[in-house]
């Protein structure tokens, strides 16, 4: 059976290059980046490569990047560190109700610890609106965390606009962007933003799971999460995931031209929405600023999973949103305010530089037959 | 030139069978196991192939094994998880002077929140006393935490008596033993021995680095250190290394027969320490009980790192004790009442299935030369 992948925010298929990377070091350059002979340097050199190749898409300074083990550990990073490091000068965090869990959690475990969270809820578009961070940040914010772009939906959030917002509320927060689905997808600009801390991990770009970073602008003090060994600056100690890493950098190395493989997932965006307004029951949840990768639609009256097993018995493989949610309800699309029929039915599609329009075409072709297959339980 | 890579404690050449399946998982079993469609299902089943070799190694319930990024983490999540789990039935914790520092920096940061650290001393043979454990156990102890086998020395510490010494105690300590030297090694039975976490790691044991696990016993509790997804039953939440874990198990179903191996461990160390013993200044800080896949040893009047940079010329890999310290002065030593000399002198050799006697003859060879060339160095 021909497999059509459209599932890439969910994780993707490492690149040829990168997976012989990966290889390469493990079996050949196998030294631990912190001995102190030739056979560790010559690790600890391809490490810095690695890390040349993140900052170089940042924009950064190579010191500014610390190597994780990936989104979730670089958010948690980045919000328990910011958290703890900042406790003594104000009490108020303030997110988004569309974060991905691994910032959600973490700031509901600090709610538990006493910390004033204030989440910023989305517009019909899955935006959150600068106006109400304006309104709710004081001069006792310690945190703002918001993603660049969202995971389910794919919109687009007005980052740009936040530091000035800290700024004129003389607020002390440090501003932690979560770019995970942004990283290596839209320019990214830490500096241009203002951003203190940003998440970015390698295996939404065709690098391996169990590798990520957490930028930190040079002079923002967060603490760690682990204790131990000298690495990364003893903010992440821990012999580094080094094959990994180096796997991500060749990802990075190998990513085509930003703007060119946007225009590619903008054609089959398009082309995918233009097929699915023709569908009965369909309903776009994605608006047309979103990032062209993610198509979330919802097709009423039949249940995500339903949807989703259908077409993996085709070789399609899609979701129903996050998946380290595994089929709980969308808290995404509830925030934006749709209807629970539409949340029950909704459909996330994400695309990747190897899909084609004929994959688009296969998908189409098969929502329409689950449409007339699975009416029945529609009925229910 | 031929490269002898005898620094096997700081990190191993990932084995040829590991890095073909992680290069397999990175290219054709990419799914993401949380993913709800087959493509995630076919990941997730090759997750839990490797979980069950861990469990296997362990004698224990798959469901016992949290996969985690590596030896520090595991160490990390013991010890916090367990310390805030039970800071409600006591505040004391019991380590050892001689632990990793992902074990020994942990406990200083609870030292710090208020816990009350005490650190049993080594004897001259690098282990610890049962009878000062048994003085300083009390039955507000949370936490015992004790490696198996340390790193720098190899010495393997009596822990098979630490269940009973905190049962006699009545204290409702968790009992955590850091086994990263251990683990594929020697038998490691956290069943028999009382054991309620145990920390292990993949690229010890010619796995790739970036994978470990933390046995948690089936009824103790601790508490995460991350927040997020589902995965590994919220304890160690976010997508999992795929690959590194899956090579991790296929490292570990290529171990040879562990007491086949201790035998080759045995006669290359036994080899090793005739030969050194012949050469003047030298002195053994392995004592005869230890693991023989490490051996300590100090060539008085000559640096570590003077040492180490001398072998690593001929190609010769070695180290000056554990590679997360980065050459800095070692605890253990120290903490054994050797004398500054013999610290600062330090070698530590060790072993894996790929060396050969050979291997070590030209070690010896070496050791001989630098000993007549960097003679001029020990009159300073």
């Amino acid at each position: 059976m021909n497999e059509i992948y459209l599932d890439n925010s969910a994780t993707t298929m490492t690149c040829e290059e990168a997976a012989q990377t990966a290889c390469r070091m493990m079996t050949l350059c196998y030294g631990n980046p912190s001995s102190l002979h030739s056979k560790g340097h010559e690790a600890a050199i391809e490490l810095e490569k690695a890390r040349a190749s993140c900052a170089g898409l940042l924009g950064c300074e190579k010191e500014e990047i610390f190597f994780t083990s990936g989104g979730t550990e670089s958010n948690n990073t980045a919000v328990f560190g910011a958290a703890r490091a900042l406790k003594r000068r104000g009490n108020k965090i303030i997110t988004t109700a569309f974060e991905h869990s691994s910032v959600g959690e973490a700031v509901q475990q600090l709610e538990k610890d006493g910390f004033e969270v204030i989440c910023l809820k989305p517009d019909q578009k899955g935006r959150f609106s600068p106006e109400e961070l304006r309104e709710v940040i004081d001069d006792k914010t310690i945190l703002v965390s918001i993603m660049y772009v969202n995971n389910e939906t794919g919109a687009i959030q007005p980052i740009e606009c936040v530091r000035r917002i800290i700024e004129r509320a003389k607020a002390p927060a440090l501003f932690h962007v979560d770019a995970v689905q942004a990283f290596g997808k839209l320019p990214v600009k830490p500096k241009k933003w203002g951003i203190d801390l940003l998440s970015a991990s390698s295996h939404k770009i065709h690098g391996p799971k169990g590798a990520g970073l957490l930028y930190v602008r040079k002079g923002a003090r967060i603490l760690p999460l682990h204790f131990g060994g000298e690495q990364e600056q003893k903010l992440r100690p821990g012999t580094e995931p080094v094959a990994l890493l180096c796997a991500m950098g060749e990802a990075i190395r190998q990513l085509p031209d930003l703007s060119q493989e946007l225009t590619q997932m903008q054609t089959l965006n398009r082309f995918c929405r233009e097929q699915l307004a023709g569908i009965e029951n369909v309903h776009i949840n994605s608006d047309l600023d979103c990032l062209p990768y993610i198509l979330n639609f919802s097709v009423e009256g039949i249940r995500s999973e339903t949807m989703l097993h259908y077409l993996a018995e085709k070789g399609i493989y899609v979701s129903s949103g996050s998946a380290c949610a595994r089929g709980k309800k969308s808290h995404v699309l509830a925030a934006m305010g749709l209807s629970p029929a539409r949340i029950d039915s909704a459909v996330r599609v994400s695309f990747s530089r190897y899909n084609t329009l004929s994959d688009v075409e296969e998908l189409v072709k098969e929502i329409k037959n689950a449409n007339n297959t699975l009416a029945r339980s529609r009925q229910k």
